[in-house]
């Protein structure tokens, strides 16, 4: 299992959270998504041989929040 | 038609905008509810002879947010 910490910019309240953490576990690669919303940060973990961080920044992107280098 | 315009606390985003949009328009008196985020401000438009204030004002606390004086 593969562990990634990303900082996310926008993430503003719990209905943020919960839409970040919802569009992760829906990939079959992610084990658990937690985000904080104070650290702005979202960790993750996920089988790293079935999905690569690219993917997992696309779908918090596409929820609408800018993921940070 | 009655029109209420209500300050409120706490919504953050789009999506506490929704959230507060969605719960008012369920109300069966309650014809149309629309959230400026930027002004804190909800406006509802609502059947006065079927619904009070107070019940509006309930809805949106039940949705965790702070209605002001």
């Amino acid at each position: 299992m593969t562990e990634l910490t990303l900082t996310v910019e926008g993430m503003s309240c719990d209905h943020c959270k919960s839409a970040v953490e919802k569009a992760l576990i829906k990939i079959e690669a992610v084990e658990s998504a937690s985000v904080n919303l104070e650290e702005k940060q979202v960790t993750i973990r996920y089988d790293g041989t079935k999905a690569n961080p690219e993917q997992l920044i696309e779908v918090i992107e596409e929820e609408g929040y800018e993921v940070l280098d």
